[in-house]
């Protein structure tokens, strides 16, 4: 019999990776664990659903990392399924139901992994849950989706909402031969840009034929005779013709569970951490991924980031934690990549008003370069906006809107900003450079060279 | 009549970028700025060439950033088809030659930039001067290669070395139809990676029909009656047939004239400069771009680099100091990428043999993975190698060989090293995730993360 009971609660990135780690440092002999999961599936990629949507993923199961198969091979008694409804700390217990059978049952633990995710918004809007109405956040809902898209003749496609997730499912739509229209709340696109680089995603959404409307706000999905979902309403009194209508509004962690047993939470709904991943006041309850607010190293302040990455690593990180050894998770700069057809996104660090409501005064620097040598066969524009702190110079955040080769530039930024430096240091940085792989001046640094002006300019 | 002259021997990125930042800040009537070129052109990617030479790059003056019309127009006095054959620094003069009428005069001057490049390493060997034997350094030689090309009917080529210029020399010959025979001299092509890195490079190059000989020292280029080049014999007593023969074996400072004024060169015979680079010991001499030696801040040393982006940043120090404003270049981590064919080659930092130089005590981990999520649509592979100095985890040199999307994750590792950060500071790092750019653990994480069990592993 096993010293000690791991329970984890939640199967997907963040649960999964705390458990795998978890065994690797300790053997069934010393370390019982056990993993509750509502679905079917377990380690899928959620990130991977527009592909598969679109088509370039042919196969769901190409999504799953690992099979629930797979890791009870690997000692982890799984259970799929079952859902978790209740966490009863003082006693060490969580109750779970399994939900074919309906049955419920106690069982305890000695450390505690919580690991629930994130529930997609859906706004409480007449026909929101008409048939035709589809979020895209698990693979169930990916399937549905599909579902729909098979037993539908027309091509009209409506999605809500502008963001990743939005974008994502508008290029899947695009793909499959869909008319396309974005219904997307704020002035711009992507509102996880600065509105002017919000622009030029807007400007090349629309090249590629798909429409976006700015300023919607969605108050009704209506329906047709039979109850599917035929258009949608917006405030301004508009009707967007629909045969099929895709959520993509954003997420709210899945706290209810810690809320009910009392524990801590920020502002997003988010469970707080320390920086070994356990929940802040408790030693031996941990929290990952989705559900969890981390620490933005740029603004100083807690957010809501839900993304596959950060899940991997505080698995990662909450694993080495309850099996025994030791890491901790520092962080983020916000980065973030994303693409529309051949358009790609990136951000790192902080947008202008991440920066005003943090009270940090910036300068912004924008230039147009090319991603490769300008002469080199497809070199592609790309657009790189910098903020830089007035006085000090040290960059604050990177935005770059662009064609191939644009997005993972962001990476170096995204250092740039975890190492504290001044756009005078990104300036010097030995950046690769060849012909087919950069002008002889990377338009990361290009930015930089005009951001120091700017400080310079600027004074303090 | 200007005040001060600023005179800048060779016209190519270093130089004119020193020009051209100094007019910037200084116009005409402060600051009189005469630059002497010996060839007829200003501003150009040498590094262009090989696409050049392959057809991607269809015009010659494509490679051209800004002609010495351009150049004029911005207040600059250029002198091409003009070269330099004496400094006078007591004098504060400089001698230089009419190519075309052979006329020598002396230029004054209260500052000077010395930009004279690098020249291609070319060992005396008997018929290395014959027809049908070409370097590639410069936009003439490019021309002459083409010609050659153009009136010969054979298809077979012999690239002597295997180093950037050698490899993607190889690629733009595949390209036009040439069958291509690599000779060099190590145990791998591109001897700038480790050996075992340098092995991966030997396989997809023979996979891409590109014959390569290792260990080849080349002693005669065989010729026809006529005096062309037919054959490479090498020590091995071997004859490489050949209709045409590139020489990439690599460049040397071009250094003769400062090494006659006395000014202080290093190990490689490169000029040595302070931050600012100034020549050291000369406050009114400034050297940059491929006939100075740069440091290298891992492993403490200087290095000759002849690299168009450190020259194009040196040409901005320069031409900021010169100018009257201030700036300085830090040094290099010793970034490369390049390409051969679909192959993507990429490295910064030490090797495991610079390591050893110095002093360095270090682990090693090489992981594979994929530049995009497994699952997506041309994932391609890569393989990524890491070393890290025992005990402390700091981060030493990362090589990368794989397909579409590896060579430029090595600016991931570039900004780390110069942040000096630990590979477990590199695995928390906060890089760009979605499925068409990254699997959810980018691979130079991958590398990280086994580097630190590594690290852990070896102790002190």
């Amino acid at each position: 019999m096993a010293a000690e009971r791991l329970v984890v609660v939640g199967g997907d990135a963040a649960g999964m990776s705390a458990a795998s780690q978890a065994r690797r440092l300790k053997g069934p002999d010393e370390l019982e664990i056990v993993a509750f999961e509502r679905s079917p599936f377990t380690s899928y990629s959620a990130c991977g659903i527009p592909y598969w949507i679109g088509g370039a993923v042919s196969d769901r199961d190409d999504l799953v990392a690992r099979t629930p198969e797979e890791h009870r091979a690997r000692g982890i008694d799984l259970r799929i399924r079952t859902e978790v409804t209740e966490l009863d700390l003082a006693g060490g217990r969580v109750r779970a139901r399994d939900l074919a059978s309906g049955a419920e049952s106690w069982t305890g633990f000695d450390k505690l992994v919580l690991a629930t995710g994130a529930r997609p918004v859906r706004p409480p809007l007449p026909g929101i849950d008409a048939a035709g109405v589809h979020g895209v956040q698990t693979l169930e809902d990916g399937q549905a989706l599909l579902d729909t898209l098979a037993g539908t003749a027309g091509r009209r496609a409506v999605v809500v909402g502008a963001g990743y997730i939005g974008v994502e499912m508008a290029e899947a739509l695009v793909v499959r031969g869909y008319e396309v229209t974005v219904l997307h709340r704020g002035a711009q696109p992507m509102a996880t840009l600065d509105p002017d680089m919000g622009g030029l995603v807007h400007s090349a959404m629309n090249a590629m034929g798909i429409r976006t409307v700015a300023g919607a706000e969605v108050t009704k999905i209506l329906t047709d005779e039979r109850g599917r979902a035929r258009a949608v309403a917006t405030a301004a009194g508009e009707e967007y013709p629909a045969d099929v209508v895709v959520l993509g509004i954003g997420v709210a962690p899945r706290t209810e569970l810690a809320r009910a047993a009392g524990l801590p939470l920020g502002e997003s709904g988010g469970l707080l951490t320390d920086l070994s991943m356990r929940v802040r006041g408790y030693g031996n309850v941990w929290a990952g991924g989705d559900c969890v607010e981390v620490l933005d190293l740029v603004s100083g302040r807690y957010r809501h980031i839900p993304l596959g990455t950060h899940a991997n690593k505080h698995g990662q990180v909450i694993g080495s934690g309850a099996g025994g050894g030791y890491a901790t998770f520092p962080g983020v700069v916000g980065t973030a990549v994303s693409k529309v057809c051949d358009l790609e996104i990136a951000r790192t660090g902080l947008r202008e008003k991440d920066a005003l409501a943090v009270g940090l005064r910036f300068v912004t620097a924008t230039i147009s370069s090319t991603t490769t040598a300008g002469y080199y066969p497809g070199a592609a524009q790309t657009t790189v906006k910098m903020l830089a702190e007035r006085g000090t110079g040290r960059l604050l955040g990177v935005q770059i809107v662009g064609g191939a080769g644009s997005a993972k530039r962001v990476d170096v930024a995204a250092v740039a900003l975890t190492a504290g430096m001044t756009v005078e240091q990104v300036v010097s940085l030995d950046l690769g450079y060849a012909p087919p792989f950069s002008p002889v001046w990377d338009p990361v640094l290009v930015a930089a060279r005009r951001a120091v002006r700017a400080v310079r300019a600027a004074g303090v």
